[in-house]
């Protein structure tokens, strides 16, 4: 039985709130998510019933906060229906489970003068660990091009790809252009040559079906707070064979086997990458999240974000002077709309809507080379999640109509 | 106006459950301690009212997120008087925290040849990550002895610290035997060679007052969740000039200044530590773990503490057979009691506690060099907070009697 998303904005209290004297419209999802209730009960219930630490406690409480911690590592295995458990390790976000790839997986696969492959509308955190090991290693970083709408060059993607390019690490969809990138396709390139695909998955696993194993990822990055959890949680998932390359990143905790005065020996996956005390809450609070978007269905969920785009894309086509980053069709587009106005700075606009109630992010979006690529210095962007309805967009666009307004002729 | 503790339990819901038809007693405190509601409820209105993303938005909950993390830095700050709220990163944990200091400062001075020193009595998490440094760089791990009662022999320090301790990494207090190092000693001993000092304060700092300053401490790393806080915060404090020498951990979000296609610049502190989303519920939340220790005072704790340990101690060695590790005295401990039953697994008396409804760990404690300096497998142990009374220590005493009786008698 599916859970419908009518009335379902009653299920997240921060949504019924005024802000600046107006109703809150809260449209910066692709930055985080405002949490359900059944999320905030789940940390809670914990802390007011279970919590203790975990696998080293033969005690009651320690027991059941373990049980739970495994627990929320299974249901995330199936969320994306990877073949195992041993495969989900607990990070604290994708970035830091793109910069653990990075920084501890790269080094043992990448050389001198082998090259490492990503694209112009990476997020920094999918870029910048990129260079940093390219620098370490004397390996190239290359750029696949960009269609003029924004899209992956799949053609520039098949003809840089090769057997030099030991690591693709490819965003699955993109923070600012909202396209979605062919991840099954870039595999097949890349593991003809026996070589490695990396995925940034923070801006789609919150908002479409994601099996890992039909994709063929290598590894998948995601972050638990844009998929309705907490801050401080999120997830590498890696095909064991290729996590068992991974070198220890923190060491202590849980991850230890045997220690010596000089000499240690280290558990096998997924604990072997989970050195301290993990954040069990999150853990614990992702795995509601996941139960939450489960019985929701991630089908219904794209499908009504693609719906709420269908009726925003025209709409701000309508708009004199605003320009919509990215493919103008929305059925190419994941919910996210970045944005400019002729002669009006993006933070301006984004506090003038802020005025109206409307959360947009503008600036950069940690994506200054794809800025650069667009030839801007920043955009507003506007981005939705299943709790956005129609007269959510229908605000964004009498916002936008009002500030435009209030900047050319000093009314609102 | 000092909170009292007097029925300061009744504000810990989970302390308030029935654990196996007994009333919950929790000595697992140094594993992790419960969470008062004020700090429950810190979460839930974070999440119910403010949540956003922190730094990067303009619209009014990005700046109410803003503000709440970064005054939880500067509630750290306070707590620990640090010179400058840019001296405190938020990490996930002391063990990362650690693993920083090792991995990321740790290359910057050691050198093959230099001496890293530590002692018998650190955790794993203060242990391999200098055996791994000292392996990276050709430096020797060396160790500070222990007096035949567990505590740290000074002479032995003093005699070891010259001008190739390039490193010392000391626990402020030990997890296990209960000690308290005597680290400003330590601190003018390093420095008189230009040298750091790290310290481990998992243990230390929800249990008494430290300043960091008044310590001479370059750097200091705890943990959210063992001082009321929830799991997946920590934090690092370093000296200024120091943390400055530390290279970027995680690359991509805040840490960020400018991306160029091929090299970057970074932020400058705090945030040049802190890449990614931050945890940024967990900075709050331990922010109103702070509150709430500070509205009780860390003075009274300790006295709490201690008074628990005066009676346990000597009751305790009325036990026939019993072997309580570390010093003798009461007034020489923090409220940490390791203990073993001769003949007795503690994995099985700790399993029978639990049926009494206590609490305890057994196991090697992440001690494993200590436990083979103290000649045993693993112990168990006690630790006080708080919330416990001497109630809760007459149950102990009590359930240990007749964990001995039954497994003596098959009784019980």
């Amino acid at each position: 039985m599916v859970k419908s998303l009518n009335n379902i904005r009653q299920e997240f209290p921060i949504l019924d709130q005024i802000v600046n004297d107006e109703p809150l419209i809260y449209l910066d999802n692709a930055a985080t998510t405002q949490k359900p209730q059944a999320v905030i009960d789940a940390i809670v219930d914990y802390y007011q019933t279970d919590n203790a630490n975990v696998h080293r406690g033969v005690h009651t409480l320690a027991e059941r906060a373990t049980e739970q911690y495994e627990a929320a590592r299974q249901k995330v295995q199936r969320f994306i229906n990877a073949d195992q458990s041993a495969e989900i390790i607990f990070t604290k976000g994708t970035t830091q489970s793109l910069n653990w790839v990075a920084s501890h997986f790269g080094p043992q696969v990448v050389q001198a003068g082998d090259e490492i492959l990503i694209s112009y509308m990476e997020h920094h955190s999918n870029l910048v660990p990129w260079q940093q090991l390219a620098q370490q290693t004397g390996a190239k970083l290359v750029y696949i091009d960009l269609l003029p709408d924004g899209q992956l060059d799949l053609a520039d993607a098949k003809a840089k790809i090769g057997p030099r390019t030991k690591i693709v690490s490819l965003t699955h969809a993109s923070n600012v252009l909202g396209v979605v990138n062919p991840i099954q396709a870039i595999a097949q390139l890349v593991h003809q040559f026996g070589n490695y695909l990396v995925v940034d998955g923070a801006q789609a696993i919150p908002h479409m079906p994601v099996d890992v194993q039909d994709l063929d990822a290598d590894f998948y990055a995601f972050s638990g707070h844009k998929m309705l959890g907490p801050t401080g949680i999120g997830v590498l998932y890696g095909k064991k064979t290729l996590l068992e390359q991974v070198t220890p990143v923190e060491y202590g905790g849980e991850m230890i086997d045997f220690v010596e005065l000089q000499q240690s020996t280290f558990k096998e996956l997924p604990w072997r990458l989970e050195g301290g005390t993990p954040n069990i809450e999150g853990a614990i609070a992702l795995g509601a999240a996941i139960d939450y978007l489960n019985q929701i269905g991630m089908a219904q969920i794209q499908a009504h974000e693609q719906a709420l785009v269908a009726k925003a894309i025209p709409a701000l086509q309508t708009i004199d002077g605003l320009t919509i980053y990215g493919p103008q069709n929305a059925q190419d587009r994941t919910g996210v709309i970045a944005f400019n106005l002729d002669n009006l700075h993006p933070h301006d606009l984004a506090t003038a809507l802020d005025m109206e109630g409307v959360a947009v992010r503008a600036g950069h979006h940690c994506a200054q080379p794809l800025m650069k690529w667009l030839n801007v210095a920043a955009t507003a962007r506007a981005s939705f999640y299943l709790y956005n309805t129609e007269a959510d967009v229908d605000k964004l666009v009498q916002a936008i109509q009002a500030a435009k307004e209030f900047f050319q002729d000093g009314t609102l």
